[in-house]
């Protein structure tokens, strides 16, 4: 069990370590990234040795955040930490010997399991990246453009480009003063939002054909198969971004994207509006995350999974 | 020739008069809207008669905007302001009349046509909206939730959801005090950004598989058929939109969607990135626009239309 700790104190504790390891989540999204990059950057720049590590590869289209960054010789690391990172589960394979080592863990998931020495948790911010800010800030490091363009993604990411309802003013004046350290936004927001492959608009045609609905028309179903993927040539990079597209339509309380994973289980992501708690949903099946927007596994086939969820669906919304 | 004004001058214009009759431009969009009908609030709580006045019926989405608000008995206007229009050709048809009448202009085009006897302009920032939030504070009036709406409104349309180049940090931060009396941000941004009907997700479906990729995928081609709109059961409200999809995919400078009308022609919407100039491309074919983002007119049928924008578009970019 954690010790709950304040964004100072967790300052406090980073400038007296040193050969830290900053850990992502698998599937890495900006705010994961924003948060790491955004935090070792920082501790390099008061003189830390630092690095981040993920289980999965990096998408591309997040390598501004450590293109110009200098690659970390290779340390035996005295000080883990983790953020973004709600469970030691979601550390993936290569980074799982860690779990049992992570001394910190900045995270703003209600649902994190409390398994690092020390965690800061606010899950009234949006993002970790916001929490990163303020130890930064705490760390007395100044932003530049780098950081804050690193903290930038993250909060832009997990609100949809301030488009969501956990975007508060808070968070909206935070990332104004990103803006003002010169970050070009423009190209983030265009990266992060707008810019889709060949392979990506092939799949979300096919996703977009397999959309069935249930309950009166209030639930949407997306499913992504193993053969969709390979069929459109679509990469880990095409992936994202596709789990809001069934809460998108009109009428439609609660929008399920289901992607076939390479042993026929399913990952689940669930996405309400404000008639359903996404996290109410999956944690019926084991799973977990925010309100609006939550995910579990479930295992195939297909129709079974299906069922599965509409059955949690069904006993949440009605 | 207007006489350029203060923000703290057009608060003493509209404090000085009555009976006030606000012109938002034809073809309404958020920015004009939300600039109406907030400084129409505003003027009513300071005990003002006004009303908003549109040549074109005004779009559902807007509604909650105006619908809680009191009609306005019909009266002579004394005072007329213009919100958000560039030129008195943005009026529209019912509006022309007023067109030598506007005695305050507020806008934020550096195009403005400089037509209302008094003008307050402020083309750095990204909305009206904004300029009519600085007026109302100078009016003394309080921002209640519905006027904050209407100012968020703008704000957020005419930045993309703060996507755009156009979003300094100033604008954020006033969304942020926007956020803070209490709108529903979410609601109006799904209801501005995200939703779609279930015939527009159709038609989007079928759209993509028309998609289809010249000059070394360097332009991408859509084409909205008559046979698709009816198939959907898309209406005119579901076409909005559409247009960006084949400039989104990465390593496309020219993005083209075609929407074939009912006699037979194409309407030819042309995007691109900083690799070429739509206006360019369009003006070829008799049409124009902006740098990014210009229109043109073909003759079917579609075969010969692909062949004449894909002439066009390579004379601009090889």
């Amino acid at each position: 069990m954690s010790k709950l700790i304040t964004v100072s104190q967790a300052a406090g504790e980073l400038k007296a370590a040193d050969k830290i390891l900053i850990l992502a989540h698998h599937y890495p999204d900006g705010d994961t990234l924003g948060s790491g990059f955004g935090l070792c950057r920082a501790l390099r720049a008061i003189g830390k040795t630092a690095r981040v590590e993920c289980s999965d590869k990096i998408p591309d289209k997040y390598r501004f955040m450590f293109e110009n960054m200098e690659q970390a010789a290779d340390f035996e690391p005295e000080f883990i930490c983790a953020v973004d990172v709600a469970d030691t589960l979601l550390l993936g394979d290569k980074l799982s010997v860690y779990a049992d080592r992570v001394e910190l863990c900045i995270d703003h998931h209600c649902s994190n399991t409390r398994y690092a020495r020390k965690l800061v948790l606010n899950p009234e911010y949006a993002a970790t990246a916001m929490i990163v800010a303020e130890i930064i800030r705490e760390l007395g490091v100044e932003f530049d453009r780098d950081i804050a363009a690193c903290i930038y993604t993250g909060i832009a990411t997990d609100t949809g480009c301030f488009k969501y309802s956990n975007t508060s003013s808070y968070a909206m004046r935070m990332a104004a003063d990103m803006l003002d350290c010169g970050i070009n936004s423009e190209m983030i927001n265009r990266t992060m939002f707008d810019m889709k492959s060949k392979a990506r608009i092939e799949l979300e045609r096919m996703a977009l054909d397999s959309m069935r609905f249930f309950l009166g028309d209030r639930c949407a179903v997306m499913v992504i198969t193993n053969e969709m993927i390979e069929k459109s040539g679509a990469g880990e990079d095409d992936l994202e971004g596709l789990a809001p597209i069934p809460r998108q339509i009109e009428g439609v309380y609660v929008g399920v994207t289901m992607r076939e994973k390479q042993d026929g289980t399913f990952r689940v992501s669930v996405r309400t509006d404000n008639h359903a708690d996404a996290s109410a949903i999956c944690s019926l099946l084991g799973g977990g995350g925010h309100v609006r927007a939550a995910g579990c596994t479930i295992s195939g086939p297909q129709d079974r999974a299906v069922e599965a969820i509409l059955e949690a669906v069904r006993s949440v919304i009605c």
